[in-house]
């Protein structure tokens, strides 16, 4: 019998995290969960998992390396990350130190511990930024253009893996994900935050919002940690991967599904608050390199998932 | 009579800020120098320069805030850098922080504070990593591909001075500045390294090198400084300017040529502790976009150069 494999996840109590608690509670491994904060929802679900959480702030280098040494982990799950673009705006130092300096943290702790792990660094779609709509669907060869805090946050952490991989002869697996749709997400994000308020609305409401004429590519929270499993698994380290559904969504249309779902008669009114300073008018990607190379391919469809978010409020 | 400019230089103790002390010190501006240790060099030379000198890690925010708040600067030269490529692959974290983070801590600090200033952000040659020959000399429109810590330092660096221009419109000056020749470089640095250990051999001793096959483009950091005052004054925000002398030196080349100045015997022994993880076999840059839109171009020769630094070491 294969020795139980030792997991270590960072980020653990945030919305990937705990996605992917609940993939491998069904996995013969023993997981180690960090955050700073540990939430209650995760304390309750993974029973049959070997499971223990500690509580860090992965800018503290010594006690970053001091627990990774004590748990010499086979594989590190990395999703600690300040990753809601319109924030960075806000605290762009903030944004950047919790996500390019915790990642450098972690894989530089392992370097020099010395021992062999496989690493997930997730990347986003943000990384691309500003493209000519000409060149979509994304695919992993287009050049970086990054135009927010976070954005450039995630492209420094993906050039700091490929010099930990190719200079150090590290295993980091990289990804670019897309934005992500599921039950569960902060309200934060667009998605919830306009479910909140719809949900929340009386007859002829405002509804607040922000740019709603871009377009995103949304991809399943639980088709996401499916992905990144396969990529441990079998993909080749320092290659990036593309996690997204190849589907573009304008902004206006979900706000009017989620409108029209709710049977509720509302407005849509544009707030100067929630625009920010520059933003990528469309993202679109390809999933062709995950599924050629690993057979990886989105199974649930936006609208499903759109159903489940709201269900889980209603 | 214009009011006299005040200019904050950072890491005014190293290499790059003395010869812009030099350069300031017939203009009719207000110095304050930072750097973690002053250098008693600096305090000889330019009495004419109203200079204050201040003691300050750039990593410490609130410090650095507080003493930009005092100051009010109209420029801030950025020079404080780990800048060694070879040190960065020993010291990565440290490497990366020493440049992206503290250049983040500036421009944030700046942004908070919501004044007019001009900020000059000096990147590298190392940016361009890994290229193929043919596209060579290197254009400011060639895609970035950093393969050492220290060049995915600058390129974040880089990457988050366009977004703080582009989406807070702050006027930041940016550079790809190339290898740099001068008397006074600390002999971590190549040439110096060689010189140093010429001067110091014996007839048939043995010189420990690196690489030696390896191409890059040396400018003379007195070209550089006035380049860069150039940038300032009538240069683009947000708008790349390579600094270069569009040469490339075959690093043996140059080896031979300080042993032959030298006058010595000398054998020549490649050190495998001086071979780094990956490199870049050749650097070499075109001047041309300096040249066009501020008219800058290199005047000192690199004969001139190397016989300087030769000089001040005989």
């Amino acid at each position: 019998m294969p020795e139980r494999k030792k997991i270590l996840i960072t980020g653990v109590s945030g919305f990937v995290g705990t996605y992917m608690l609940k993939f491998l509670s069904c996995k013969n491994v023993a997981v180690l969960g960090m955050d700073k904060e540990r939430k209650k929802l995760f304390d309750d679900g993974n029973h049959k998992l070997n499971y223990e959480f500690r509580s860090l702030d992965l800018l503290d280098f010594t006690r970053l390396k001091d627990n990774i040494r004590s748990f010499m982990p086979d594989i590190i799950m990395h999703f600690a990350s300040l990753s809601n673009v319109a924030e960075s705006w806000k605290r762009p130092d903030y944004a950047y130190t919790n996500n390019t300096n915790i990642f450098l943290n972690l894989v530089e702790a392992v370097r020099q511990l010395e021992f062999d792990c496989k690493i997930l660094s997730v990347g986003s779609s943000e990384e691309y930024g500003k493209v000519e709509e000409n060149i979509l669907p994304l695919t992993e060869q287009n050049h970086l253009n990054p135009i927010s805090p976070y954005a450039v946050a995630r492209a420094s952490q993906e050039m700091l893996s490929k010099v930990y991989v190719d200079g150090y002869g590290m295993k980091i697996y990289l990804t670019r994900s897309f934005n992500h749709i599921g039950p569960g997400q902060s309200s934060k994000f667009f998605i919830p935050s306009m479910v909140k308020q719809v949900l929340e609305a009386n007859e002829n409401d405002n509804i607040q919002t922000g740019d709603l004429s871009i377009i995103r590519d949304f991809v399943d929270v639980r088709d996401v940690v499916r992905a990144y499993w396969m990529v441990l698994e079998s993909g080749r380290p320092g290659s990036v991967y593309n996690i997204c559904s190849g589907e573009g969504r304008v902004l206006r249309d979900i706000v009017l599904k989620i409108i029209e779902l709710s049977g509720k008669q509302l407005n849509v009114v544009k707030d100067p608050n929630r625009i920010r300073p520059a933003d990528n008018q469309a993202i679109i990607g390809s999933y062709d390199k995950i599924f050629n190379e690993l057979g990886w391919e989105p199974k649930i469809h936006f609208d499903q998932s759109l159903q489940d978010v709201l269900s889980e409020r209603f």
